[in-house]
């Protein structure tokens, strides 16, 4: 079954950039990417959050947080 | 064709698990995926930097640097 990776963004350059990079491009076979918009969608702020999330771009993946470069703040989102 | 991807680590826990979960993950049929041990080849540090590498983990595709979380900062390699 395929892992569930999250991709946190909120629409900036940096965010786009990474989006093309790796949010497109992880092996469907692996991975089921569901992207989501923080800038958009306020309500999902807080399990970002929770799941170790500072900064977007970013990524959840089982659990763990991973950031790539940096687009913004969360407190800019709020 | 395959764009090459090229993960720069250097064995610290940090790399080792993004390496698990972006290295090793990326689709094939997408991505030419080669892994370089920076602390162990530091002959491709100066075409690290020259990609815009600042520290490791990090993936360079098509130019671009992407770090991802903090590991170890490339000074600490050299």
């Amino acid at each position: 079954m395929a892992t569930k990776a999250i991709f946190y963004h909120a629409g900036c350059p940096v965010c786009a950039d990474a989006e093309t990079a790796f949010a497109k491009a992880l092996d469907p076979q692996v991975f089921d990417v569901e992207i989501v918009h923080l800038g958009e969608d306020k309500a999902r702020l807080g399990e970002a959050e929770a799941a170790g999330v500072k900064s977007v771009p970013a990524f959840v993946i089982d659990g763990r947080a991973y950031h790539i470069n940096f687009g913004a703040d969360l407190s800019a989102l709020k």
